[in-house]
């Protein structure tokens, strides 16, 4: 190990981080402490910085129930302090001109490259498929993030995949241009986690120059 | 801002991180510094600790020229000292009997349960297009921690969607299980970047309890 990842504390967050099912069902998350790790998520970068990324939070014990149900009774639902709908909006170019407008006014980004981007991301995610999948790419972006800003705050999170969309939208009432992309369960550990986290070595991942068959 | 998020480093870099288009041309990245990236890439979460992701690194000038033009001719693929190309194993489960038995002998899981999540895994990725949504979604969590990782090591990244995949697969002999999810260009930075970051704000993008129009 070189130096720099032994002793930077960004590196060792990263390899240091689990995914928890053992919430402290007895602290919760402020209202305050969730903006401030939603603030984080929208440090994420995106295409065109569409910023996809939509939040619904979740907190009371009848909507955690609803949400388990959902989730085909995963209990961590019920157990973490909240959880996030992380959703993906399939229309975020739409808001584009609006968050280009912010770009040339602060960041002096010429109109014109503004203009420019405009047109070219109405092109490219007229096509739904293209869209939905840079939904789903920005959404699971800004939602590493939020795991690595609540391991840093203290906290703990378990991402989830496995739930029914549709009962996800209908309990929820999400609108059907919004794709939830993923649920993230957020709260206070039970306790430290030691458990060992297996992965595939470097060499079973990576290829130089060329593809390969892993 | 909480005192938290003014010192906290991994908040800070949170914060602080800008994707690039400006490289040093003049600076490389080593093999190791392309190995250790990679090892912090794979610390990311994934569905069933499937590990969707697999990297092809492109680093010599005519690969990069050859990437570029799959990328409708992005110049920072020729700037960054390396792209890696993040691909997503789309019959990623497959690999899941070899990866439960790690996690068995080393990690403590009972036999059982992993025997179950290899039913489970092989019955939910049987359809095509959750199989290919999960690897998006893994392989944009792993690109994330890559962006960060890289950030704290000094390096800068830019992450582009904007490419032709089957240009990408032809050119890299990148077998069809293998779903291009995203280009990470990475490398040294031509300098400061101080560009503003302007983003949605927090009650732009979290709802409380039920979805909305946001």
């Amino acid at each position: 190990m070189s130096d720099e990842r032994a002793t930077d504390p960004v590196l060792h967050l990263i390899r240091e981080r689990v995914s928890t099912e053992r919430f402290d069902p007895q602290r919760d998350l402020s209202e305050q402490q969730i903006r401030e790790l939603i603030e984080d998520a929208t440090c994420a970068p995106s295409s065109f910085n569409i910023q996809h990324w939509r939040f619904v939070v979740v907190r009371r014990p009848a909507d955690k129930e609803l949400l388990k149900a959902a989730a085909y009774g995963q209990s961590v639902v019920t157990e973490a302090a909240v959880t996030f709908i992380v959703l993906g909006d399939t229309r975020g170019e739409e808001k584009l001109p609006e968050i280009m407008q912010v770009a040339v006014e602060r960041g002096g980004m010429p109109q014109g490259k503004a203009d420019a981007w405009v047109r070219m991301a109405r092109k490219i995610y007229a096509d739904e498929r293209i869209a939905r999948d840079e939904a789903i790419r920005s959404c699971s972006l800004a939602a590493m993030v939020m795991m690595l800003s609540a391991a840093a705050r203290g906290w703990t999170t378990c991402a989830l995949s496995g739930f029914d969309s549709e009962q996800v939208r209908r309990g929820f009432d999400i609108d059907e241009r919004y794709e939830p992309v993923m649920l993230l369960c957020a709260g206070h550990p039970a306790g430290p986690d030691e458990r060992p986290k297996p992965r595939l070595s470097v060499d079973d991942v990576l290829a130089f120059d060329r593809g390969r068959s892993f």
